[in-house]
């Protein structure tokens, strides 16, 4: 279905902290459980918002990326839980680029619990990128490039 | 994005009591706040598992619809809760078609819980009929009578 | 399960916009749905980020009625949808005190995509005051108090 | 918040196929995403459904382990996506139990899409027990004999 409307988006998401790769969401109820702390699979959704975050600071966004047909569904994910985010805690996702290949990209995030830095996560997913019919293809050129000025590791 | 296959659906939900309009689901975890309880937001997903059910009892089913270009987004919904779900409580929905209308069709729901049939919410949703732009449509003829002929009020 | 923790919690939500009742949150991926907007069920949730923004810019915090055994369920729900949110949309929620009773209290809320202004969703949710067992209690007056400060209608 | 019933709970989920370890879950609209597919954090919500029904074909269940005061709060997490799940689509989860260490346990997962048995993904987690206050405590003797008793690897 296409967009009702073209109105601008700005770039950052309401919880950037400025930097690149940087964005806070705070823990809501919706994402506590009878445990008392954040549901583990929500931890999944921040990294979500960590690196779509970090494209949009890098002057792309994923959204634009799939009203071109290309899309980056996530092939494989990863996530080691420390300590439990809880209702109302307010979570720093750090990005980082790890890797960029023609077909594909990984991720690296750290999560941590603010004001007082506690660790809460470490988490990596990689995504490949598809047409719109799911086949396998190049990342855009421009896209590549962004990519891999901020990766960690570009062979 | 097209689907990557096209293998035969099996046209009830693996809940399904063998009723149209009767479904089950177990309260999950994930479902679960820290309150101890099914999040109320839930329940307006466990609708959407009704209705579909619903559809797909009487030999159709929304996701053909989709194909078809015709859909079928909620303009409308209320839920007013009695007890609360918890969880791994079995839950049933009870889906009635409150009202046909050329461009529009309402729903109404009970969900009770199981096996002491204790009444847990009521609910209706308002669905309009719309095109892949979004611009509003009729409901497709065979579907309208289908619906009509569940009707609890068909004017 | 007690909190692990007792590090301050800064009040307001990171997409709080300064005045009380505003927050602003931006659409996720996982938020959408194939039909490439919002779930409706996401509304839901959004209403329950702008009432605990609220609560928090009023000077209270919803996590510490509970850990005084105050619990505020939901008790009946309704959201008349207007225009679509989609991905990466930024949505305002505006929340209003609608009414303060001894034992409830409604809220009344506003979803504006930003910067056009379109208004998205209009919502209405009763909360009853309940303690651990789940038994109807009053609101502590504290909390009363500061709520029919902002109410519209304070019988 | 405790239970406000106690009413018999039957042991299954209603999509448990009849062998302990495997239930069947069919995809909601609310878990697909604008790609048109299931939203990748969603399959670490249904790996949750497939060990939840395990433990329930084993004769115990994880709720009553929480009302024991013993947690199982997951500590690691790996998903490896094959192919995509869609809209109604069924899903078959599988679940074996890895390993049973004296303070943590290990799943691991297939689903695979029925009725055409595609692999859909694999995934690993691990859970830790701890006890109300999040520390540290071994697995109670009956669970963890239950689950050795499954187990692929028993050191």
């Amino acid at each position: 279905m296409p967009r009702a409307s073209d109105q601008a988006r700005p770039r950052r998401d309401p919880g950037s902290t400025g930097e690149p790769g940087e964005v806070e969401v705070r823990v809501r109820y919706a994402e506590t459980d009878q445990m008392g702390r954040a549901y583990h699979a929500h931890y999944v959704v921040w990294c979500e918002v960590g690196r779509t975050d970090l494209m949009r600071g890098l002057g792309t966004s994923y959204g634009e990326l799939e009203e071109r047909g290309v899309y980056l569904p996530v092939s494989n994910l990863e996530v080691s839980f420390r300590r439990a985010a809880e209702y109302e805690d307010r979570v720093r996702i750090t990005t980082e680029v790890e890797a960029v290949r023609s077909r594909s990209v990984t991720f690296d995030y750290e999560l941590h619990r603010l004001p007082d830095e506690e660790l809460l996560a470490r988490a990596r997913t990689e995504l490949v990128c598809v047409n719109a019919d799911g086949a396998p293809r190049r990342l855009p050129d421009g896209v590549r490039e962004l990519l891999r000025g901020r990766a960690v590791e570009s062979p």
